[in-house]
């Protein structure tokens, strides 16, 4: 694992979604850009003292240094954003696995770059959009997929959250500061916090390619470098029209995440909130609330989920999907063959690098008073 | 009463709003524009004879004949939109009260030309805008206008129909007929059928004033000649930003009119779908649950309500609440004293006027390929 | 009307459900017990001077000595319950129709004794359980009579309220004053105000024969006479069982009536503060949500319905509905026709009795040390 | 671990609950109770062959064997019920911590035996009632202990399912099958199962101490030896009153547990299928939406939670908080010194004890033709 040590909070949920299904072991890290924080992260997490390394380019250089079959198979990268591409893109190189968080990287030309470097060396690539890997998302992919919706006209996405309403990055919380500062996060901010989570929805859920968009960006607490709040109209190949909200200054809202597509024939709604729940609008007859685990979902919602409907699983356990889909692969990868496509069922490095294009159209569209701008596919 | 004959919805739930509270008798109308259904209409509700006219104009001149004493305090127009001007206009000059379904005409220069007429006249004119009658919307506004919310910073209002989903308006159904057809409804479709509930919903809420839009409208089913489905981005003087949506092709959804409102201390949600909860979020603490008759709300809210909390109250009894206004003001005229606000609360014909150039914004914006269109408030 | 004047709150409620759909006009009343304040209430009310009453005596007086013609078709009685009794008797001995408030008398022997009086003059005679009048509880009743649920095996009715948690009949509160006084309600407290709309609505919707329950009551308020909370295990013809439990000490719960029922085939759920759903769990498959209006609800369901389904109808329509149907069947009356029973959908003074006997039975139980106590069907 | 193989449910619950928070390590096991499925158990999870056994027996021998370092620390007893008492009484007896599953034991008797076992030996024993294992539930059981909702007055719980609403247990359902078979499930069905979840959530929220119950037992399914629902009214030290409800027909429903505390302040209600809230009704003043990780919840409600609010957990998390508990306290036992209550927070023998005396007297109450029976304590 690079970066996840102390005070970070995603590299704990990261390494939960490991441990849950028992398929993941940590042996090695360099878990912060700090060497001495880094150090005393792996101690605290039981790193062995020769694979708990000050900086990433050491643990790097100690794996090959490494038998190969001594080595670590999977590196997560779990970093702000800024150093997701030269860890990635060495890491790769390298020959190893790659779980990386998002968004990906800063820039579409980084983007491109990993891609061809995945590509090249036929690596194993997860990018850990979590919210996709909910059971019941899955669920209505495999639904529009199906032709369940009928045509997919519609589709509108909010994520909005409260948690940056006031100036949090002046008062010394972490997770605020370095979101808000444009040099580690890149130019995006709740755009490329959360708005790229809700461009990977969209896109998993109703395989729509978004042909161009329209954006307004606001950043409403003063003082704050980046967008804290941004909405755009979005327009898709083949005539759907769509609509994504992406806040951070929703005032004592939690985690708001929120899809519904609409199709011919029927609509979906669904809520992060309540991640066990699916509910289908047919064009006629009643609504039906679909939920997790049960026997009439579509296998690929099967797969996701481990304990009998009724009794919920969240968000780690969803996380964990993203994670036993990569595990899945490197499995099949080792043994020359191809994996289940119900169970190496994750987001990869072109997943990633469409939400990197994504963020560069909307900055490019706020930049030229809203107009619409394309999207590089 | 104009139009609302048989066949007609709306005019039915005028009459049940009229007759809920006593206030209001049906003694006189021109139930319909085809005079042989207008009279058979009128026979049907027990109007008498001499007072059941084939037009209204037949109406109007009948009115003027008799005793001022015997006349109809208050004339409700219930037809389709085009002919709310004539209607409205001529018994406003000829000194009538007047009830207006929304939207109030087709064109700017005709609101304003009913707004300047209401004003010479001094005459009581209500916009049955029914939705901003319910209780809990009545409280979002004073808590607003309370400042409990902060300064208000983002507002998203989606309404969702799913009714128009298919091609309604070529298998006879009337309502959908004269919603489609240019030359009764005005350009607007979806727009001007519920997008301008929300946009009434959203400056009675916030009270902010519309400075620019950026929509995107789309016909989706094939055949129909106005747009079914409405996205826009919304700019707000002060700097607030704002999305609106209006569909009536979400398949399976019945009448989905959602708010949420966000400030700098707090965040407030409503759905019309349970109109008798407002969720209150603080910027810190718990999230609260408001409900219509408790005791701590907003005198405002308390008159607009009928009995006790818990005893859900719906469409027929807000739509009443801006018939209860109107008497209100109509008491207070008829005996030349001021009306108290917390009774004679009702959208009036500036309000009508405000969602005509609404209206008119959205549509220019449209045929501009979406730039941003001033709103002349 | 008799009752209901000045200060009452469920008088109100019988006016606005009556003048709803137009069906009836109000024109003579004894709206008090007491004779200034009965005549004060019909005066602003707009009773005439001569159909405006000091006490029931002298307005059945009055009726009868006018021409029939001009006598009033149907009599309300929204007394307290101890004068429901020798009033309903009075006016079905006379021939008047009666609609007459719950719970209907206070004994076993007055009930039965009612029942007579109404068979042996023919009269029409409603009770004004208004939850049955719900559109989505009829749609249950539908669904069990059409076997969707197959046999029916359990039902859970819960009715809490939370205004009597304190001792409010002691702070001049007249609702709490006369409900808790054993001379004016009966020896049942919430059993009687609340546990008797429980009754009617399992005995409404699965058409079972309650045979016998054990019940615990209790007082938790200090100075309480009547009880405030009950508890009861049912058990009905056929063997189905049940939990019956009504309590108004729930602090802060405002009028939370739930229903569940299960059968071999499925389950439904109904909740009276959200009344436009019924969520209906088939043996296998998901969740249904039923909704108000939907054109696939039982024709019975439908009828009982005013505007489209998510524009909600609440309390007062379920009200209107009784009326309604009592309305259908006076009019069948009046020409000696048999009454379309979707119309003349209503509770009986049957069902009035059957509410009796089941509060009888309760007593019985919680007096006897909550012994099994057969209930008199 | 002793039981939990292949084919069963609860020992994956079990390893997944272990695994979360990276603080148990499986090393050695006796899976099933056939030697070749426990040995073949064992070898997919990754137990080494000398520790992997073919029955509890020789596991218990073989870790008597080695050097204390190497033994286990704790055993997870996660067979049917009836193998509970011999294999928890055995290893507490060697001095092993024991991690036991619910209910308990078949008697009373034994339940006191184990209790007495755990005090001489001074050992620690967790019991898996998961459910109290919730950060909300934890919320809830704070509020009580610190007044905010006054003196308890009711309590009400249901626990439905539907999954035995047919005759699973004859069609090959392994889980079905021990639950209805006496031999291995003891005397009680959906009591045992689901109503000793029901009482320790009543007892652990409340505190109350059950005096005694009047209770309905009810087979519905033709075949079935043992309960599949059970009504039945409680009676708590110092007046409270309430009503428990475990049901296993509730066709179509999936794990609806639900309760309801009123006290002489405000109630509280949780249901376990949305389980990171819990709402809080005051005596006066609207309810308010307790969430899962808000920095306002209770210390205890804190430390059961792992990530932020809006970021759901669910059943695996609570069934991990119990894990962690004992964790906690057995790290306080190896170094001899007392464990953070806040962190050592799990039910112990005690509770498992007082869950078997329940069933005793929900069994003698059903047998005394439901007559009030007292609850050992």
């Amino acid at each position: 694992m690079v970066g996840g040590g102390q005070g970070a909070f995603i590299g704990a949920v990261h390494r939960m979604a490991m441990a849950l299904d028992g398929q993941y072991e940590m042996v090695a890290g360099a878990l912060s850009s700090t060497p001495d924080r880094a150090r005393a992260s792996g101690r605290e997490l039981g790193l062995a003292d020769d694979r708990n390394h000050g900086d990433w380019q050491a643990l790097l250089a100690d794996e090959l240094r490494r038998d190969p079959a001594e080595r670590v198979d999977v590196v997560s990268v779990v970093t702000p954003n800024h150093i997701h591409f030269p860890v990635a893109q060495a890491f790769v190189e390298a020959g190893f696995h790659v779980v990386c968080d998002k968004p990906l990287v800063h820039t579409g030309v980084q983007a491109e770059a990993l891609v061809t470097a995945v590509r090249k060396r036929g690596t194993v690539f997860g990018v850990t959009y979590n919210y996709t890997g909910y059971p019941m998302v899955r669920q209505a992919r495999e639904m529009v997929r199906a032709g369940e919706l009928g045509q997919v006209r519609k589709v509108v996405v909010e994520y909005n959250q409260g948690w940056l309403a006031t100036r949090l990055e002046a008062e010394g919380n972490k997770q605020a500061a370095w979101r808000n500062d444009p040099a580690q996060s890149g130019g995006a901010g709740a755009v490329g916090d959360i708005g790229s989570h809700a461009e990977n929805l969209i896109s998993s859920v109703t395989g729509l390619r978004l042909e161009s968009l329209s954006a307004d960006l606001t950043s409403f607490v003063p003082g704050r470098q980046l967008d804290d709040d941004a909405n755009m109209l979005l327009r898709f190949a083949g005539g759907a029209r769509g609509v994504l909200v992406a806040s951070q200054i929703n005032s004592g809202i939690e985690n708001g995440f929120r899809l519904r597509v609409s199709g011919t024939e029927g609509t979906l709604e669904w809520w992060q909130e309540e991640p066990n729940r699916l509910t289908h609008f047919p064009l006629s007859g009643p609504p039906r609330v679909l939920t997790r685990g049960a026997p009439w979902l579509h296998p690929a919602a099967q797969r996701a989920s481990r304990i009998p409907p009724g009794h919920p699983e969240g968000f780690i356990e969803a996380f964990a999907n993203v994670y036993a889909g990569v595990a899945a692969d490197i499995r099949a990868h080792a043994t020359d063959t191809i994996a289940d496509p119900l169970e190496a069922d994750y987001p990869g490095v072109e997943d990633g690098a469409r939400g990197v294009h994504f963020i560069e159209a909307v900055l490019a569209s706020a930049r030229s008073s809203e107009k619409w701008t394309e999207v590089r596919g």
